[in-house]
């Protein structure tokens, strides 16, 4: 039987959502093609993401480069550890995900290292699926697409295996930018890389993809959201650590979440509420979606907490499409070790505190003379010896690895009061990470319906009980937004449908315009590919400028002028008008 | 003195529109990052190519890989051809662009092979001008970042040189897409990637850059367009082939310049006007910009015309922004034969064509027994025969490297009529190739004023005679689209001021928030980075509901109410509401 997956790549390779690449090459794995169709889809859930995360959220976007340079990856942990293992067929030289291989044999296959994989496969004598021939001994592939930037091969670049490192190498121009305060964030939306050894996921597992990541940088002593409030009644199915345990998936409000101590914080939540609202938004079914908090085990050992938003798809089971994560101050204070520069923010205090300094003066008539040229070294190395160790008689430091003994009347020292008006904090980072491509593609899947359309056309035969394929996408999401249809090819009815066209045009909706085949024909044409709203031009309209506007869900049609039908066609699209206030 | 783009760029920097990429790590020329408002600013830019290019004239964006394989990259000659002169500095090693080293010492270094630049470099003494050591001889660098996909380096991957290449691997879809009818056309926006050697002109030559591309399909017997009356008055700076050799831009209705053979054809003319529609609606100055024809010497053999469209740069000159090609059938040929696929257009006549044909039939009823097994094949060696080959008492076919004579009795010819439909043909490709960046930086430029500031500022100090920096961004591309400024940072003036942000994001607004220095100061900040509306709540505010709106460009004021403030900022950013008209 057709899966619903073979179903919706049918649709969205005949109609122009998904194509493979270099198909006239024979096509390589891990690469897909928007069409004409997909790639609109897509801007639309790119700037329906921009409009929650930037506009809204005030996360600015940045762009920064696809390449980056080594220092970056080495610090992010990408040059050591970005990588699977790896197993090649000795005889046809096929290359194999070595814990992919072993996935019967094996509780958790993705934990072990490439030794360990060796022994199993030895063990239960793996073979090559391709052709049975012996495997090599497996070793971790990184993962990254390496090349060079500049002639002579000196300098290496990466493609970037993911859009956040933009946002933490650029954090000191951020942080300006925002004006030294917390909490900010920023965001891209852009390509990312992943050199998949041997990609067999359709759609689900590409090499070049799409991602859509903030990082928020927050005051690590405050992990509250000023706008909770406006979210702490949302119910989301959450799967917990615990729930996990026992299977289940609970509806939870997030305010209960947060204070049972589901969620770790307040900030935390919000982000997947905003997550759980775009999702809806963009059309993933409310109940084929789930969040999935990391077992302890899986989480990185810095991150303080990590959900998943889930979607459940007909082929693939629960897909990963967002990971939300507290990664705590890991990444700053890696780029800080890596670039040598410090990665803080100065956070001043409501008020100043008092702190009591211990404080070295060394008594510099004395040292003078005593060490000439040496003398400013004795004194900085006195100043910073703690109270202890200036207890004795003599006191000793070593300067230039010369040990130097110095009586302790020619030092003074004494215990001060100071007032501290603030101090350098290194942020704590909350990163909520959108797999676009994964997105895009389970909201067609999710808005995929085959249904018998019992639908009356005037001046056709009735075309009731013949399936119709219908894509039920948000009409803010669907790719061709209206189409006009002429019901019959003649010229005196392609003249107002032209007119119409560019009308809509000039407020910015994307038209189509079909006058081959019957009208019926035309309307499941544009109902297979999402199209909300399609406008008929018939004989009537050349009496009393009207024209009929189909709705795509529910096959209703109204009477509506043409005089103003851009503005009509628009507050249907974006400003939620409803269908029956679109007629006269 | 310090020039324009200096200026340019300190703002820049400053404010975050363009930052220095990796500059935590020291940086690497040609990359450069968009900051939060650079990125913004970027993505209105291209949303206006979109609504041009796509929405209004039709041509669906696609997105394919930025990553390329062989094939497409031997089909469009970059691996053959794509490359610069390179030359080594023995000492020092560090790599220059050959040609330019010796751009004092040769009329057109460009046009120079590297053994000639090599001589060149040798006659002159050439030395390193980094350290004066000794230079290598030059070479052929290719400027495409290379890669390997997958593992064991067995298959060569591109970052592609240019979007194009994704429309023509695409053609049989996108032909399938539109339903078999030319013409038809595809776009991209999306990263290219060029390998420079030593790239030195800042945010003008990147390594990793925004292109957006059109290739539009047509037949090539027919190179009007279908809507050129609505362009052909549009008057333009055209710098024809003719005007460079006297050195004259002359202003031309495009309707004359195709009359008059400067532009080849009515399309390429469409494209230019549409060209001139979007820098203009982006914010270039109409008065420093022009469209270049290529020189016959300078544009590709297969061309049948090149125009770039320049804009006029204070540190750089005349930069080329823009160009426009019809490219013939060159690539739509060059991927045929790499991938051994046709790629043509059937088209159908008008009425059928009657053509007359000669018919060979050969009788098999005398040739079966003859020949056996061989049969067939002498009856298709006979039926390729031209007719002259038949007028012998015997007829002559090679099969099987065998010459075999046959009787003429024993093959029938005749000369048949015959109706023919339609042809297959090959369309010729119009491309307009826009570089983002570029046009990002000069409209920066170009809207950059330093201007002494006379306004008058209530509960302010007079600050006229003060200097102002103002960016005269067209209000549809500023990145800020409205700040909102409580008159004091207090409580009361701050709660309405929230209510207002939350009124503009609710319709896409970009709105800043800022309430910290003097009103003066703010509005300052605000003009910098080129914010058309600034909306400031007062104490009048919490008496009627009414804020005071400032233009940034006369910085004049008008008294509007609160309630709809969203639609009346919306009308002035998108649909050219006048300010007078947003007041009271």
């Amino acid at each position: 039987m057709v899966d619903k997956y073979e179903q919706v790549l049918e649709l969205a390779k005949r109609r122009g959502f998904l194509w493979n690449s270099f198909e006239l090459y024979g096509g390589t794995a891990g690469f897909f093609d928007y069409g004409p169709l997909g790639a609109m889809l897509k801007r639309r859930v790119e700037n329906i993401w921009r409009d929650i995360f930037v506009i809204n959220e005030g996360y600015y976007e940045i762009e920064v480069p696809t390449i980056g340079i080594e220092d970056i990856f080495i610090a992010s942990g990408h040059v050591g550890g970005f990588s699977d293992p790896l197993t090649e067929c000795q005889k046809c030289h096929e290359a194999f995900r070595a814990d992919h291989l072993v996935q019967d044999m094996e509780e958790n296959p993705d934990t072990l290292s490439a030794e360990e994989l060796t022994a199993v496969i030895c063990k239960n004598d793996v073979k090559c699926p391709e052709c049975g021939g012996k495997l090599g001994n497996a070793y971790e592939f990184n993962l990254m697409f390496k090349t060079s930037i500049g002639p002579g091969g000196k300098r290496m670049g990466y493609l970037r295996p993911e859009t956040a490192q933009g946002m933490f190498v650029d954090f000191p121009r951020l942080l300006k930018f925002y004006r030294d305060h917390l909490p900010f964030g920023a965001t891209q939306i852009g390509k990312a890389y992943r050199n998949e050894i041997s990609p067999r996921q359709g759609v689900i597992r590409l090499r070049e993809f799409t991602q859509a990541e903030a990082e928020i940088f927050i005051d690590p002593r405050d992990k509250t959201h000023p706008k909770f409030k406006d979210v702490s009644d949302v119910i989301m199915n959450l799967y917990s650590q615990e729930g996990q345990a026992s299977g289940e998936t609970k509806k939870i409000a997030l305010g209960e979440a947060v204070k049972n101590g589901i969620i770790a914080h307040e900030f935390l939540a919000y982000c997947l509420a905003m997550t759980h609202k775009f999702l809806i938004r963009v059309g993933v079914s409310p109940e084929k979606m789930r969040f999935r908090q990391h077992m302890k085990d899986e989480m990185a050992h810095y991150a303080a907490d990590c959900w998943d938003a889930e979607i459940l798809s007909d082929r693939f089971g629960w897909v990963e499409v967002v990971g939300i994560a507290d990664r705590t101050d890991f990444d700053l204070k890696a780029h800080a070790k890596q670039s040598q520069k410090e990665l803080s923010v100065y956070v001043a205090y409501d008020s100043p505190k008092k702190v009591r300094k211990f404080v070295v003066k060394p008594d510099m008539g004395v040292l003078g003379p005593m060490f000439k040229g040496k003398a400013a070294k004795v004194a900085n190395a006195l100043k910073a010896l703690k109270a202890q160790e200036l207890s004795g008689d003599e006191i000793e430091v070593t300067v230039d690895g010369e040990k130097i003994r110095i009586d302790k009347n020619s030092v003074k020292f004494e215990t001060i009061t100071e007032e501290i008006h603030g101090e350098n904090i290194i942020p704590h980072v909350i990163e909520p990470s959108f797999g676009i491509d994964r997105i895009t593609y389970s909201l067609l899947e999710h808005s995929y319906f085959e249904e018998e359309a019992k639908e009356k056309i005037e001046d056709e035969e009735e075309e009731s009980g013949e399936l119709r394929i219908v894509l039920r996408l948000p009409s803010e999401v669907a790719p061709v937004q209206a189409a006009v249809l002429p019901l019959l090819s003649r010229d005196e009815l392609i003249k107002p449908g032209t007119e119409i066209i560019n009308k809509l045009r000039k407020v910015g909706i994307l038209v189509a315009f079909d006058d081959s085949g019957t009208i019926g024909r035309r309307y499941r044409r544009n109902d297979e590919i999402g199209t909300p709203y399609s406008i008929t031009v018939d004989y009537q309209t050349l009496e009393d400028a009207t024209v009929t506007i189909r709705d795509r869900d529910t096959m209703k049609q109204v009477r509506a002028p043409i005089k103003d039908i851009e503005n009509n066609v628009y507050d249907l699209i974006y400003r939620g008008k409803s269908f029956e206030d679109a007629g006269i």
